[in-house]
């Protein structure tokens, strides 16, 4: 079953694809400055490892809250860059499997890039892939190994390869891994702040526009994209008009979700 | 013996709705206006799940005190929705099984469910599953990792899937293991306080109703369903009238029942 | 070996009782009213096992010093209790085997009682029953997590099940292992103190009654039940006279004896 | 290799006795009053399991700094028993044998103990036979749990058996694994003070009778009589007249002794 | 796949030149005294080595922030070396082995060595070779203890032999691992400080020669050979100019990109 | 490959010698009284040995920092005490192997002394026969409980046996261990002190008989044997002229050797 493993991890170029694509499957909204600015720092990235001949490897780590958007952002970027070789390495395709498995299913995944010219390997949610719980703290030593010498190894001549991770741990931790000094560069992907908030309400279009600073109002100081797009989907359910999308989200039913998931 | 396992949890669908109904054995009481409000919550994420297109997973976690209630009324709600494939994931299937089997079984409960348009999975009794104790603390993180990733894979396009968890862990521990920033969100399934177990002795009839305030005052400020309902019984057997139920309970035998079990 | 193993925990229903009187080998003496009080309670569990429709499984913890005679109490109920199926689950029976193994021949025991109407089961010493030890602390897990489980499954339908667990480990570890909120009721077998001691001499009639009270104050503030009848065994030995029981003990060498082994 | 590894423990009755003799090699000199209450204690043991009718199994634990002559006593008592059945369990003879092979040898032995009318059993050595080491600290929980259960477990009707344990573990070690628990009775064999060292030395005749005062004066306020032993031989080696064992020791090589083994 | 593993680290001696060409790839640029210090005294050690006929075996450990320049150094010193005997001990060529596969492949170079009259191995990474993470800590003994071993193993005689191992750790667990005690010498290989930064933003000739000093202003106080020449790399890009090497760097685009990888 | 293991181990007598006599490779040079203290104390253990009939069974332990000279003492008298078998279990020999295979084969050199009349064993670097770490810490404990047996399992009749310890573990280590209670007596072997340099230093003859206090005074309160004659070494092979080892040192070089390694 190692073989069928590697199997299932094998897509055709297609599959991969889409499998990133199912990382922003509900398009990607403007999130404010903040994540732009990471968004043009990997872009820039992208940029050197195409062109320079110094710098055959660039590696970039994403960190930052559960649900802030880093996946979405590390597909994006690799689906923008018309890289050839572009696979995310993600838990979802490993669950139940041993250490050493998953180490194999790693490694195969640099060692299939370095037969390209250009390749961005994401490694997805290091933690779920190192097996990371605080209680401990635990996690498999051996897959952090493999990928701190991933995470340095020179693709062979005229190979270049950039890698992006993402990761909600703290950077406390990420630094007992030696993790923020194996990478290159790490980049904060932050939670929405109000404007923020209001940025995205206001391309969603789901609210009044008279309702929008109200509904951000009663929003926390800080809340993650995924929970903001979670909520609004609850509220446009209500009152079994769920289906009749365009219609606005009354204020009040807005509230009431928000008190049933705050509790 | 790994098949005969997996053969054992794979229940025809009547068999899956007699366990539910075993966690209701006595019916549902109305335990007041808390448990009423977690009820509704959970209950609005099931017409999400079933409306919704852009919310194809949805995960709630019910926590609170040992034998407050929360397998009740996780099954309660499972048997109501009325959805196609509904099962409950319990430690009791699992006995004595290795590690790993447990997560074979787990995951494949989750793959049974990406077949049925609409599904709900009950993960019962999370810390058993996880066989957790505080001293150590210790815990299977094979499972919890299983558990961690499955909770957050995206079911197949058209596939709806609402996940509820119970467990009588403390935030604190629920927090280190990631699981609650994985649920969407938690609710709090309370013991009983005074008012509520007069409401359920009311509902029970079984004292007379002058004795009732002088029963609830004998109790602690605070007891959990399970306790109240098995004292009450406890004291219905009293001088061998035991299988007269619809005699009422005599309030000074009651405080005699009251006092051997709070040696 | 494993279905041999089974087979010698598998007695004949004879057998089962003879276990149980060794545990009561030299009768049961009166050890006073806060023994008498555990007594009535466990009796009292038996009748609502018998009787009740909604109690289909009751389980209690008796909880005290070494030597107090919990494993004495809970073999006298079980004998007394005359319910087709009774069964001690002990140590001594699984010297030497696996985790696993042992798992198996504890649920065997459930699996077992599931067949009989109305069941006793005694866990004794449940921390060698658990492997337990307070430096670390260790203890096997996987046996601990079997029990927990056991102690909530409800029998099948028209079946009943008392659980009897005896215990000397600390309220603190019982509550760490979740094992006071996993038992309904936890009940305190002590240690004999003064006028207790006094009982249980009188009862034995081995002092010339006006010697009663110098060998009572002589003993420390709190003695179990074990070390007074080993104490009164050993002085009755004294010079020589040891087969003539019915010769009172000669005060001096009383002390003498409580000497030796006070050093 | 676990045959044969049960052979070796399986020695004739006149090998086990011949161990035992070894472990009292020089002879048993009066190391004073304390080693004698520890005697007499323990000759009263092996009296009450003879004769008594209730006492089918008694434990006592020797317990004191190393070589302070708990093996040496220990064997004596067993020698001088005339018991039918005297084992000594000790790790000699279970160097890099695994656990479980070492728990089935223990266990054996007590086996063997029961078809015998009277026995005695000496645990030698507990820390040895636990593989303890207080860097964790460590030891095999196997084994000690295979000791706990076999210290209370009651040999059949008619079988009498008297266990002495040996250990130079500290109390608060012994009462963590609940070994001073489990033993019906501790006692203490210490080190030798002055006026025991003068006993010794007295009765040894190794030095002119004008220097034994000068010599126990030179040594530390507390010796095991192992070390003396030990000192006092090489002592008595001096200036080649090692052979010439009647000469007298010279007060000043003694000296030089000293101060060469305490450096 | 044990003996292939070993086919993988026997590359033929042009291939072990290659390698370690591999570690200075860009040339080396002179990074001021302080590296120099260091560069000398290991030559040093050639000779001695080379010459000494006292010295069989001598040891010495690079040890430094990530990035300084330590493999680069150590890497050098072996091709000016001469010596018949280089190889490098390298995590890359492990990924995914097993401990006992590791210390075998290292205790064979080692051996493969001791064929020549005069060799260098260098340990490269030490941290990686031993799977250390400072969380636990955590590491392989066994490698751990093979390298403590092989470190002091003297050569047969006539062959000679230099060890130079690198590493990031700190001193304090270097120091709790005996591994500073084990190395004859330890050296230190530090980042680069401003004035050490401006001969090397000089000797590279990427900036006009004006605008140095405020690079270098702008820069922190301590930085690694690695990341300067990053972050030198990526301002080179710039516009579009990225292949046109020779065209200096505008001061105000290296500013930004600073300012990108600091967030 | 275990019965080859042993083979290895299995040198013929010559061979023990030769190795025993590379442990002294370099000559005995006079370190001091200190030195010349447990020299003397050990050699009054062999003639113990040899001569006492009351003491079968010695030994003792070596002590101090490392390269303070401990495996040179312990060979020297090895060499020097002409019985007929002696042997040194040493790591150097067993890399790589497992604990049980290590645990055999040091049980197989005690059993195979005590086929010999007059044996010595030298258990050289205890800490790397138990693959010690102080990070954990972290040993072998299988390998210790196997010494501390051995160390005091009396030889067979007529057989007598010296055994040599050496280690750098601190004291309180090696009490944890219980090493300091099992070996009889433990010897502190020190580095050399400013006179003790000195002695060193003009029996070597290297320095003009005047430059040898500035020699003395550049150097450490306090520096191993080791390091001193590495020091010296280097110094020696100054400007080209290593060859000529009868040419004195150079100050100027001597100090600049010594900064060299002292970074
Ligand atoms: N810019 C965006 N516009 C629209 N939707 C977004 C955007 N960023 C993220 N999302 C959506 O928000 C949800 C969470 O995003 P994503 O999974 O990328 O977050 P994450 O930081 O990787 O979370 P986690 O920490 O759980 O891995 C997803 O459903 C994703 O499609
Ligand atoms: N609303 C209710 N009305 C009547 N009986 C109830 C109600 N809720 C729970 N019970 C009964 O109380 C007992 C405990 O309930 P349940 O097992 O659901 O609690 P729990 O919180 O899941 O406990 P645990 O923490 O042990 O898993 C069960 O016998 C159940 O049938
Ligand atoms: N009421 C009693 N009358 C007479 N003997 C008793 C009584 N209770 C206990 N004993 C005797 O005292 C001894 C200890 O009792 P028992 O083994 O039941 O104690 P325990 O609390 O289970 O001890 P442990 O903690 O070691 O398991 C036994 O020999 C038992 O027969
Ligand atoms: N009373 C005695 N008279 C003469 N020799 C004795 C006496 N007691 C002990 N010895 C001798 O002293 C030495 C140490 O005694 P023994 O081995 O019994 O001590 P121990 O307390 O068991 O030591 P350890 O803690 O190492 O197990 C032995 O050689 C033994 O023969
Ligand atoms: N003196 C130098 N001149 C030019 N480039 C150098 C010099 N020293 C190091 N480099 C380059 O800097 C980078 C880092 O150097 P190197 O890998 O030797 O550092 P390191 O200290 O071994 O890092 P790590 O701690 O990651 O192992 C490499 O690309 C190397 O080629
Ligand atoms: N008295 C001496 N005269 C000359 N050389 C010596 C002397 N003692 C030790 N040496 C030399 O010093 C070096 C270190 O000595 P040795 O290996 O015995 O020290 P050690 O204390 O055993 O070290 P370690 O702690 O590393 O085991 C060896 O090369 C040895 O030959
Ligand atoms: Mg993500
Ligand atoms: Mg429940
Ligand atoms: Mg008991
Ligand atoms: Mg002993
Ligand atoms: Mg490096
Ligand atoms: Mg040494």
């Amino acid at each position: 079953d190692f073989l069928s493993a590697l199997d299932e991890v094998k897509p055709a170029f297609g599959a991969a694809i889409n499998t990133l694509e199912m990382c922003r499957l509900n398009g990607m909204l403007n999130c404010g400055t903040r994540h732009a600015h990471v968004l043009k720092t990997v872009k820039t990235f992208v940029e050197q490892v195409k062109k320079s001949k110094r710098t055959p490897l660039l590696t970039c780590l994403l960190e930052g809250p559960s649900g802030s958007g880093k996946t979405a952002l590390a597909a994006s970027i690799g689906i923008d860059s018309g890289f050839p070789f572009i696979k995310i390495v993600s838990a979802e395709n490993m669950i139940g499997l041993q250490e050493s498995t998953k180490c194999a299913m790693i490694t195969k995944v640099f060692e299939d890039s370095y037969k390209s010219p250009l390749s961005i390997i994401i490694l997805d949610d290091i933690e779920r892939l190192l097996e990371f719980v605080s209680i401990g703290p635990r996690f498999s030593n051996v897959i952090l190994q493999t990928i701190l010498v991933l995470l340095k190894r020179i693709p062979p001549k005229g190979r270049k390869l950039l890698v992006i991770g993402t990761s909600s741990l703290e950077d406390k931790i990420l630094e007992s891994m030696t993790l923020l000094d194996t990478f290159n560069v790490d980049l904060n992907v932050p939670n929405l702040k109000p404007s923020e908030m209001k940025q995205v309400l206001e391309a969603l279009d789901v609210f009044d526009p008279a309702d929008v600073d109200n509904a951000v109002t009663a929003l926390d100081e800080e809340i993650s994209i995924k929970r903001l797009l979670m909520l609004i989907d609850m509220a446009a359910q209500a009152g079994g008009k769920g289906t009749h999308v365009h219609q606005k989200i009354e204020l009040g039913y807005f509230f009431k979700c928000l008190q049933m998931i705050n509790t």
